[in-house]
C-alpha cells in the first residue's frame, strides 16, 4: 500500500453504516503539526450524525471521518512552527476558522463562518491514525496530565464557553440542569469560577450521586411539574434565596427545563442555553421582561477557552478523569457511539490506531 | 372642604369604572418635592388597568389614581431639599424605590422588589393635582422644553433604557419592531447612540411613514408570512446585509415580531424584548443557540436614565413634540383612554388641574 | 452617670493625644441597629490619623473617635428592621453613603461625596461600647466564624474591591506588591477568583515566608534597581511569561513598584493602585501607552464587596484567622497603633468595652 | 528597467537624508490586493522618523519607505479575493498582524507582537507607487468619498480606537487636550459616540477657533498655572459641573495636560492617554486613588475601527475634509514632513505617483 494512504480511519456512509478505510497522510502548511490520534471522546452530535446521518442544516452528504474530542502525540511539524516540537502531547482544538473575518478579527472566532470544524460536514473528523492542524490549535498538556484527560479537554473547554457566557462571578447560586458530561462539566468550572451554590438537576438519581461527588453542592432530581412549580421546589429544598438564583444553565435542551432555568432566577439574572434540542420551545417571555433576565446561547469555544481548560487541568484546580467510564479499541469504535446512544457511563474513549496502553 | 383635601384626582374603582375624586394633599418629607402636574401622558398599560383591572399579577383591588407619565411645576419643597426651588419645571419619575435592597444598592433600582411605582396598584398615580415625590426623581427640564414635551420624557426614558440594554453601539445595524410611542422613540434614541441603519416595521402604512419621517431610516411593512421568510425578507428589501442586523428590538409583544427578531440577527447579535404581550411564546431557541445570541428583558428606567432624556432634550438631539397628537382637558381624561385604546394619533396628553395654556 | 452616656470611647483629640471619653448612647433611626463593638482592627490609615491628625485633605480638627474595622453583637434594632434581630453577630460596614446621589443610585456608593465613614473626620469611629448603623451595612455572619475573624472582614472588603477593579479572571497571573495585610488579602482573593500564578513581591522576608504560607503561589523579594529590571527578573525567577502578567496590584504606595508594576505586565494588563503613598510619583507613561495599559484606583467597598467577604468566610473559601497576631483589651488600644506603625504582627485586634474572651 | 522595479518609492536613509527609489512591485498573496496608492497623509511619528531615526526602542537601521496613512485604487487581486474588485477606492489600514497570536484570536489584534506596520522599522510604508496588503485591510469607500478624504481614515481610525478606549457614552462630557489631527477628530468621533459637552484645549487660538467650528462644543485655551488651577479653571469657564467631566483625553503627550486631565475628572472618571511624549512623568496618582478613576493607553486600532471610520464617512455622521489643509505632489513629499515639522496646516496630503488631480 502507498504509504501515503496508511491513514487508517473510521467513517460514516451513511445513517447507522459505518466502515474503516484508509485514507491519505495530510500534507502540512507551513503552521501545521501532524499529530497522532491517541484518544477521542464521543459525544450527543456525534451520535446524531452516526444515527440520523445530519444535525440542523448540517448534512452529511459524502462519507466523513467521525470524531472531533481528541488527544495525540505531535509527529512531526510544518516549517514555521515555533511552539510544538516532535513528541508534544497535545488536546487537539478541532474548529479551525478562517481568521480573516469580522468574527475571527473580533474575537470571536467561534461564530467564524467559514470555520471547519472536524466532523461537521463535510470536513473529516478524527477518528483517523494522523490528524493535522494548526499549532496554536494544538494545546499543551502539563507532563501530570495524561492523554486520555487531553481527550476530555474538548467537553471541558465546552464548559468553560458556557460558564463565561454566563458571566459568573465568585459568591453566586447556579442551577444547572443536566448531569451528563456537559452539565458535570459545568459544575466545575463554576465552582473554579468562584459559584457557591452549585445545584445540579436531572432526572437520574444515580447521575445526581455522581455530580454530588464530583462538583456539585447541592443536587435537585427533576420530575413531572409545571415549570414555576418546579422552580419554587428547587429553590426551597435546596436551602436557596427565595428570589431565585444568580445563574441558570441548561445542559438538556429539555422544553421543561428551559421553561424551569427562566423561573429560577432572580431578577437581572442570567440563564445560558448549552444543550441543543428542539428547534423551538414555549418560552416564558413575560418572565423574562418582568424579571430583566438576559437569555445567552453558547456555541463551541473561542480564544482563551482551550487555553483555561489545559491550565485548570495543570494547575489541577479541576479533574476530569472520574467521567472516563470506558475506554474501547479503535477497532471498537462504534461502541463507544452505542454507549453514548443507550445512556451507559458517562464518558467513553476511543483508542488510537496503533496506541498502546500504558503510562500516557 | 377641608383645603388639605383640594386634590382632585382620576380614580380608577373598577375596570372600566373611574371617577373624580378629591384626595388629601400628601405630607412632605424632608427630601420631597411637591409638583403640580400639568401633562400627563397614556400608555398601554394605563388603558390596560382601565380596562381589564390587571396586568399580570398586578391587580387593582381597591380604588386607585392612574397616570404615571407626568411633568409639572414645583410647588413646595421639603426641609432638606437643595437640587429644587419652587418654580422648577420638572418631569416626573415615577417609580421610588427602596434604596436599601441589594438592587438598588447595585445600580439597578428598577429591579427593586418594594418600589412604589405611580399607579401600580396599590400606589396612586399622578391624575391629581397635586404630587409628592423625592427630589432626586424630579428632573429639571431646560428653558425651551415644554411641559408638554416633559410629560414624553417617560416613554423616551424607556426607550432609552431599551437601547442601553441592547448595548447598541456607533455603526450598527438596529431592527424595531412597532411605531407605536416606544418603538418610535427607540428609534430616534437608536440614532442619538450612533446606530446607522434604523429598520422600522409596523403593519400600518401611516405610522411607517411618520416612523420615516421622525427617525427611522429605513421601514418595512410587515405581513402575513413566516418568521424566516419575514427576517429574510427584511434584510433584503432594507438593504441589509444577509448577515443579519446587529441588534432587533421588539416593542409589540406579538410572537410572530419575537420570532422575527431572533431570525434576523447575526451571529453574536442581541434582542431586546421591550413590548409586553403574552406570558408565554413558542420560541426559536435553535437559533439562539446556533448564532449565540443574547435576549434581554428591559424593564422601567434605572439610574441615569431620566437624566439622558432630559439632558438629549436640553441638548436637542432628539425631539419629541412630533409625537404628541391629542390633549384633552383633565375633566375629559377618559378621552384619552379611548384614544390610545382605539389607537387614534400617537400619544395623546391630559392637562391636569388648573393648567391654563399658553407658553410653558 | 447618666445612662445614656455610658458609651466608652477613645478619642483622638490631637496627633498623638488620645483619651477613653463617655459619648452619648446612639439615638437609631427606624432602619438602624445598635451593634455592641467586640473586636476592631488597626490599619495605616487609623495610624496616620493618630500621628499626623490628617490625611491629604481629611484633618481633624476635633476629637473624634478613632477605629472602622470592627464586629459585633446587635442589643438593639429600630421599627423597621427586618433582616436582623438582637444577638446577631455582624461585621460593620464603617462607610455609610447618601443613597440619593448619582453615584448611589448609579451603584458605586463608594464614590457618594456625602458618604459618613466611621473615624474619618469629623465622623466619630467604631472604638466605643456601643455603635448604631443601618441594618443593609450590619453583615451576619456564619456561625463558624468568629468576631475576631469578623473584624477582618473590613479589610478584606477593601481586597475584594481591588481584585474586582483589576477584573483578574480564573487562569491569570498577578503580582501583587506589599505583604501587610491588604496584600496578603489580594493574594487570597486572588486566588478564589481562579489566578493560577500568584506572586506576592514585598522587602520583607519573613512576610513573604508568611504569604507562602498563606496564599502566594510564588514570591520575590524586593531590593534596589530599576524598575525594569525588577520586573524582568521577577518575571524571570518567578518563571512567568517573558510577555508578562496580566494583574500588577500595588498595595505599597511606593514609587517603585508602582513602576515595577507597569514595567511588569503584558500588553493590555491591568494594574490596580490599592495603597496610597505620596501624592505624585514619577510615572512610565510611554509604556501604558506602548502595551495599552489600564490602570485603576480601588476606593474602599461597593454593594456586594462585603457581602462576598462574608460569604466567602462562610463556605470556607478563605481564611482570615491566620493574619490576627495580636489582640489587646479596650484599655490598651493605643498600643495596636504602636504595633502597626512598628510593624509588629499583621493585624492587631482591639477587644470592645466589656468583651469577655470564650468562644466568639 | 525591469518592469518589476517600477515601484518609486520615498526613502529614509538615516534621519534628516531621504531619496527616492525604485523598489520591487510587491507579489500578491492569494488573499491580498495591489494598491495604487493615491493619497498619504503625514503624521507626528513619521516627521520623528524623518528626524531622530528613531521612536522608543523602533529603529531605522536601514533604509525604509516612509507612509502609512494612505488611500488608493486596487489594481489587481490575489487567487482567493473575494471582497474587492479591480477599481475600487480603498482605505489602508497599515498594520497586518500575525492572526495567529493570542491578542489576535482574542480580538485585540492592535497587540500583535508580530504585526507588520507600515513604516515602522524594518517594514517599508506607503509613500510608493504601488502597495500589497491583505484584502481585510482594504476598506471601501463609499462613492461620495474621495481618496484625499480616504487618506484621512487612518487618524480618523486612531481616534474612534481613543474614544472606544474611553467607553464614553451619550449625554458624557469629554475634555479632550490638543487639537492637532488626533484631537480634532476625537472631538468629531466623541460627537458620533454621543458626547454633549466637548471641551478642546490647546495653546493656540486659531487652532481652537477651527476646533469650535469643526466639533467641539466648547474650548479652552491652555496657560501656564498649576494643573489643579487648570482644572478648576476648565471646568467653571467652560460651565462644566464641579464635579468634573466623566472623560479627559490626553492627544498632546505634554505632562502639564496630563495631570489635568486627571484633575479635571468626576469620581469614576476616565482618562485615556492617546499622545506619545515623554516616557515618564510626574503623575498624580493620589487623585487617582481618592477618585477611583480608570486610565488608559491607546494604541493604533483594533477590528472595527476602521469599519466605523468608513461607515461613518459613508452615512455623513462625520466629516474629514476639513482637515485637509495641503496636497503636495510625490516629488515635494519632503514637503509634508517640513509642513508637520513647523505645524503649518493641520493635515498636509502627499500626492502619489503618476496621480491625477480630479474627481476622485
Amino acid at each position: 500500500m502507498d504509504p501515503d494512504h496508511h491513514n487508517l480511519s473510521f467513517v460514516l456512509n451513511k445513517p447507522g453504516d459505518v466502515t474503516y478505510e484508509h485514507r491519505t497522510i495530510p500534507q502540512l502548511g507551513p503552521y501545521d503539526a501532524l499529530v497522532h490520534v491517541h484518544y477521542t471522546g464521543i459525544c450527543g452530535s456525534d451520535v446524531h450524525y452516526w444515527k440520523h446521518g445530519r444535525i440542523g442544516n448540517y448534512v452529511v452528504n459524502d462519507p466523513m471521518v467521525l470524531g472531533h474530542e481528541s488527544s495525540g502525540i505531535v509527529v512531526s511539524v510544518g516549517s514555521n512552527v515555533t511552539s510544538l516540537a516532535i513528541g508534544d502531547r497535545v488536546a487537539m482544538e478541532p474548529g479551525i476558522p478562517c481568521r480573516r473575518c469580522t468574527r475571527c478579527r473580533g474575537g470571536k472566532y467561534n461564530l467564524c463562518p467559514h470555520v471547519k470544524f472536524a466532523a461537521t460536514p463535510p470536513v473529516d473528523g478524527t477518528l483517523t491514525k494522523s490528524y493535522a492542524l494548526p499549532e496554536d490549535f494544538c494545546h499543551r498538556l502539563a507532563d501530570h496530565i495524561s492523554l486520555q484527560e487531553g481527550a476530555l479537554v474538548e467537553p471541558l473547554s465546552v464548559a468553560i464557553h458556557i460558564v463565561r457566557q454566563a458571566k459568573i462571578k465568585p459568591g453566586q447560586s447556579i442551577v444547572i440542569f443536566g448531569a451528563g458530561p456537559i452539565g458535570l462539566l459545568c459544575c466545575a468550572v463554576a465552582k473554579v469560577f468562584g459559584a457557591v451554590d452549585i445545584v445540579c438537576a436531572d432526572l437520574s438519581e444515580s447521575r445526581l450521586n455522581f455530580a454530588k461527588s464530583y462538583a456539585a453542592t447541592q443536587t435537585y432530581l427533576t420530575r413531572q411539574q409545571t415549570a414555576e412549580a418546579a422552580a419554587a421546589d428547587i429553590l426551597r429544598t435546596c436551602g436557596l434565596s427565595e428570589d431565585g438564583v444568580d445563574v441558570a444553565i441548561d445542559a438538556t435542551g429539555a422544553e421543561p427545563c428551559i421553561q424551569t432555568s427562566v423561573h429560577l432566577l432572580r431578577t437581572g439574572g442570567t440563564y445560558v442555553q448549552a444543550g441543543m434540542g428542539k428547534s423551538e420551545v414555549v418560552f416564558p417571555i413575560g418572565a423574562l421582561c418582568g424579571k430583566e433576565i438576559t437569555v445567552k446561547g453558547s456555541f463551541r469555544y473561542q480564544e482563551g477557552d482551550y487555553g483555561l481548560a489545559v491550565e485548570m487541568l495543570a494547575k489541577s484546580r479541576l479533574s476530569v478523569k472520574e467521567l472516563v467510564t470506558n475506554v474501547v479499541g479503535f477497532d471498537e469504535a462504534e461502541t463507544a457511539f452505542w454507549n453514548v446512544s443507550t445512556g451507559k457511563g458517562i464518558k467513553t474513549l476511543i483508542k488510537g490506531v496503533d496506541v498502546v496502553d500504558g503510562p500516557t
